[in-house]
């Protein structure tokens, strides 16, 4: 992380505390940890006050914090000493802190405990470092471009190998390898849904083998740098039947509508319209989830592109765009693919990822 | 799960939350809402009463919970409808219920939204369904095993693949892909450190490329039926140096003066201390981590083997047993095996995993 961009973070927070009325913001989500201060290990909070930023740690990963924080003050707890205990305690000592914000993502448990310790003032916020995190700077667009190649190139690679009888579960293996080999490694969990199985959109893969004829549903991304990517890929293993060609067109169109509406300035809901529309149209269900989301630190981060979205799509933001099709326990069919927001429209950033209804053998 | 084991959990987690003078129970931790209900999906939590056991999940699981569950009632809630909201307005109704315990690893954000909508009294709490969870029965056991067995084979087909120029990076995906193949997957982010990067027991796989005489460490784990195992093995590639050799004769002694007095009765302290007190001997630094954890349907659980640990091993217990041996910046050793105690001694479940201090090449 460059200095510029990491005082801008702060800045960002800062100023919108001062909305809120708080004096600080206790921050214990890794990934917003790691946002403001550029450290990338775990069991560690973040404190932003008015004029200090604070990375409480342990000896476990002095070494990593001193390497990677940026304009960060370093404090080190014993580590018999639990997290949520030392920061009440430095808070504490903190005379300007009145009134401090906590991410409500903090278990009830260790929120009791910094209130115990703290003597201050404590109030659950949610949203102050997820909101900035949206807009994608220079350094966190580069990592998502290079996890978006290595993704991709892992896609082609595994195409050789999907033949009858392999399993869902092995195929998954198979493509988190070629991201490992490229020098990346899976942002989540990956999907690879056989037959009927792709009509569930969170399916986990099972020891289903590969027959004939099937379609195939692929989800997956990597992170690189700590960033992520999310693909999906949709297509028939050999002849698709006439209703797979037929839904795989309609998909295809809806993604392409959404992507030709998406610039810097237009509604969010007009682009979840846009692709729902075309399924809508189709006379097929439309899906259940979302059209799209960003990524980046999180596999799931703002913006959230849904039909009762609020707010205007903006210069930076990455997002994924996936409509879907899903006929429970007959068929499933999604394409997604990662875009970045410009003045003039959006920038497809996976599109060297091969797609194709067929996978001809 | 077998109907039987299913109402053993239940009876139990009742016993406590009497003890407690608790009312009923809300788990919120997808393992403990496994463990009692037999659902493994995500996004749902479970309540315990007096009389009843319910399943609060949505219609993306409704069909899986059908499947899944044991002697629970399910509750669909409407995707869009919040779920500690709906957890809220249905604890409103069982008129029973004036106490409630929640699970202390909840978010304060839930909890607070739980609380306006209950109108119980709550009550944060932890370890109710964790302390039952330490033993295992019969079919729990069985998953274990077969987790074992598919990681040690998986470790021994990498075996053939380590050479030098593979990148820690490429080496874990090899390994985990082993275990994909195998039916499982990995049960945690596997951990392969080359030459000094052993010394950091929670290293994170990098491009670093294995180099001739380079020392290997791999810390790795299968999952299967949603149980793990966890595995470590410690080597040099090519020749050794006399410091490696000799820690590493330290550390399989320290390692088999714990599972020589690990046994049904013992105090667990008792075996945390036997490998200890042979690595302080021996002059080397003594290991900043515990002697063992429980691995069961998470990788870290009860029992925790450490050095102030209070308690006996109990029959039906499985845990492992890693000391180490870490020299900052120059040397990592740490052998790991996984241990089932009874009643005359314990079993180790994963000596079919090769081990030895060098590999050949």
């Amino acid at each position: 992380m460059n200095p510029e961009s990491a005082r801008q973070r702060v800045r960002t927070v800062r100023s919108q505390l001062r909305e809120k009325g708080l004096d600080g913001l206790v921050l214990t989500k890794p990934e917003n940890v790691t946002y403001l201060t550029g450290f990338a290990g775990a069991d560690s909070w973040s404190i932003v006050t008015k004029t200090g930023l604070y990375l409480l740690t342990d000896s476990r990963y002095i070494e990593q914090a001193e390497k990677e924080c940026v304009g960060t003050t370093i404090l080190q707890r014993a580590g018999k000493d639990p997290i949520a205990e030392a920061c009440g305690r430095f808070l504490q000592k903190l005379k300007s802190v009145k009134t401090l914000g906590v991410e409500a993502s903090i278990s009830v448990g260790m929120y009791e405990t910094l209130k115990k310790n703290a003597e201050v003032s404590l109030k659950p916020v949610a949203g102050i470092a997820e909101e900035p995190r949206g807009i994608k700077d220079l350094d966190e667009t580069a990592a998502i471009l290079a996890a978006a190649a290595i993704s991709a190139r892992a896609f082609g690679e595994i195409l050789q190998q999907i033949r009858p009888g392999i399993t869902e579960n092995e195929l998954a293996g198979a493509l988190d390898f070629e991201m490992r080999k490229l020098g990346a490694e899976n942002a989540f969990e990956t999907i690879v849904a056989f037959g009927p199985n792709g009509s569930r959109p969170h399916h986990h893969p099972t020891q289903r083998k590969l027959k004939p004829r099937d379609a195939v549903l692929i989800d997956f991304g990597a992170r690189y740098e700590g960033y992520c990517s999310d693909i999906t890929r949709s297509f028939a293993f050999g002849a698709p039947t006439p209703a797979y060609r037929a839904a795989y067109a309609v998909v295809e169109k809806a993604q392409a509508a959404a992507i030709a509406v998406a610039r810097a300035g237009v509604d969010m809901a007009e682009v979840d319209t846009a692709a729902r529309a075309v399924i809508r149209d189709s006379g097929l269900p439309v899906y259940g989830h979302g059209t799209g989301h960003g990524i980046g630190l999180e596999i799931h981060e703002n913006p959230f592109l849904k039909e009762n979205a609020q707010g205007k799509l903006q210069v930076g933001q990455i997002l994924t765009i996936e409509p879907g099709v899903y006929i429970p326990d007959k068929l499933g069919i999604r394409i997604e693919d990662d875009i970045l927001i410009t003045e003039t429209g959006c920038e497809v950033i996976t599109s060297e990822c091969p797609r194709m209804p067929i996978l001809q053998r």
